[in-house]
């Protein structure tokens, strides 16, 4: 099959938004009046983000779904993406798999496929994905001010624990691994969150590398310091892990780095004014997603880990780098 | 050096158009009231795309040339790009030529890196680049119709003869090796030229599969066949070998596989009514790109090869199959 023919079979539908879509040398698209495009690139490479073996389906899903993240971190609304793919051999169960992932979510979000490119080569996905948000009202890292809450949305760590259980260095009940590892292959990106935080959050960043380094980045980008209250996102990874009775796998010392450094998760972290925190939940019902507020923003630089006290962490808790 | 180091470094320049650039999870771009906004991705692999120890910085050119081809084909002015770059180590030296080549270009045609991504990888460069045409200006592969003149820019079957001579299938004088590596490796994208047949062409494509193959997705899109004076495109190609005096080795039967099916050239087929030959002319002189008239539109579906008085090309000559 050459590579037009793949495109064809498996990549062209039609497009109901766009100006133009898969076809000519470019696709067309043309915002409305006053909005913004955002835009957003992200590459998955074998190996690195995803096991050799894993599911067609889970892999087309997800490499939409990172992407669409980023949207959400942003407040924008999904219009279009392209999608540029390497193989290493042409495997029609295999497309036929990784297309139906891609478009099931693609269709969830009224996101359409207007373009790319396919080549031989080792197996790479690189999909650019295009967003509209009203002019000035992008939720970026840079807003943070002191005195604002800090909130989480879903449990962060949960994609860690999943990927520690499939390297084997952890065991957990089988119904838990399903639940995880769902979390880890198929994340879903909070993009109706994202939406109902415009004009409420003061800035928000997906949860790609691990709690406490994206934080990082808004706090390096506002120029702002952070308190974390540790139990609550321990407890908060632990409470879902509770629902199988999971209980006794899960202590304080495991939960930890997962929740504040494990990466994955696509969750959005984000601050907001204390003073609209009714309206955060509000958002929260809105969009069906639930959020917890984990922490504060400060004047004074740096991130400050604290316990069930409001006590620094002893020792080697007490490090950012530690978990970074 | 981490991820964010090697995009501060090599990847972080101010933007001056983009709305924002990189570095927060979405970049941001407001394409003018009335402006449609041109999309395409070209994913480029080691081995595939350019040969393992091609020259960083010319490679970098080329990542962007392509792209910056397809809007060119379109008539689309550019604007931005974003960068998703898998690399199997972090070379600081190869990253500052493939930063150079890359940015060189860019600057040329004021076309800004706006986002992207890195991630360790085997080699893959994917770039997806934006830019702005008037709503229902841009030059599409549908438009062609019976009549009109089929025009092509440059010398189609430069690169391909570079690449046969590099693969040790051809003989080239130095100097005649050197001038058509150039134009394999470091090709020029037809972006004035495209922007100059805004309104004026009928229809549009670069060529990247070849002359013919390429000219095939137009006559596809608008339902229309084709003759091609088929002595003007080996002329053609002839004629800037010749400067080399290198006549001796251009023979026809050299020169037309090349000049029909050679890839990678990267100029622009395009059509235009003949009533508009002149109107053609001046946009190749405001845009100082040479165009060459090479055939014309029919009626009849699929593509004949004419010889010098106008007659089918005999035996295995007249086949287009011959040559995809």
């Amino acid at each position: 099959m050459g590579e037009f023919d793949l495109i064809a079979r498996f990549f062209t539908r039609p497009v109901r938004h766009a100006a133009l879509g898969v076809g000519d040398d470019c696709a067309l698209l043309a915002p409305a009046p006053g909005m913004q495009l955002a835009v957003s690139s992200d590459m998955l490479v074998e190996g690195r983000h995803f096991f050799a073996d894993v599911d067609p389906e889970t892999l087309g899903h997800k490499a939409l779904a990172v992407n669409l993240s980023d949207l959400a971190a942003c407040g924008a609304r999904p219009l279009a993406f392209t999608l540029a793919l390497a193989l290493p051999c042409v495997d029609e169960a295999w497309l036929q798999g990784f297309a139906n992932g891609l478009f099931a979510l693609a269709d969830q979000h009224g996101c359409e496929l207007v373009g790319g490119d396919t080549t031989a080569g080792p197996l790479n996905i690189c999909v650019t994905i295009f967003g509209e948000v009203p002019a000035g009202q992008a939720l970026l890292r840079g807003g943070a001010r002191a005195g604002d809450d800090i909130w989480v949305s879903g449990r962060p760590g949960e994609a860690r624990l999943a990927l520690d259980a499939l390297r084997g260095q952890m065991d957990l009940p089988a119904a838990t691994l399903a639940r995880l590892r769902a979390r880890l292959e198929r994340p879903t990106p909070r993009v109706a969150l994202g939406l109902a935080l415009r004009g409420l959050a003061s800035s928000a960043i997906d949860v790609s590398d691990g709690l406490l380094g994206d934080l990082g980045h808004v706090l390096k980008s506002s120029r702002v310091g952070a308190e974390i209250d540790v139990h609550i996102t321990t407890d908060l990874l632990a409470s879902g892990a509770l629902q199988e009775s999971a209980k006794g796998i899960f202590d304080a010392e495991t939960m930890m780095p997962c929740a504040l450094a494990g990466g994955d998760d696509y969750e959005l972290v984000f601050t907001a004014p204390a003073a609209r925190r009714a309206a955060v939940q509000a958002a929260s019902s809105a969009s069906g997603t639930q959020v917890t507020r984990i922490g504060r923003i400060t004047p004074a630089p740096g991130l400050r880990l604290l316990d069930r006290t409001g006590q620094p962490l002893p020792g080697r808790f007490a490090s950012f780098d530690h978990f970074a």
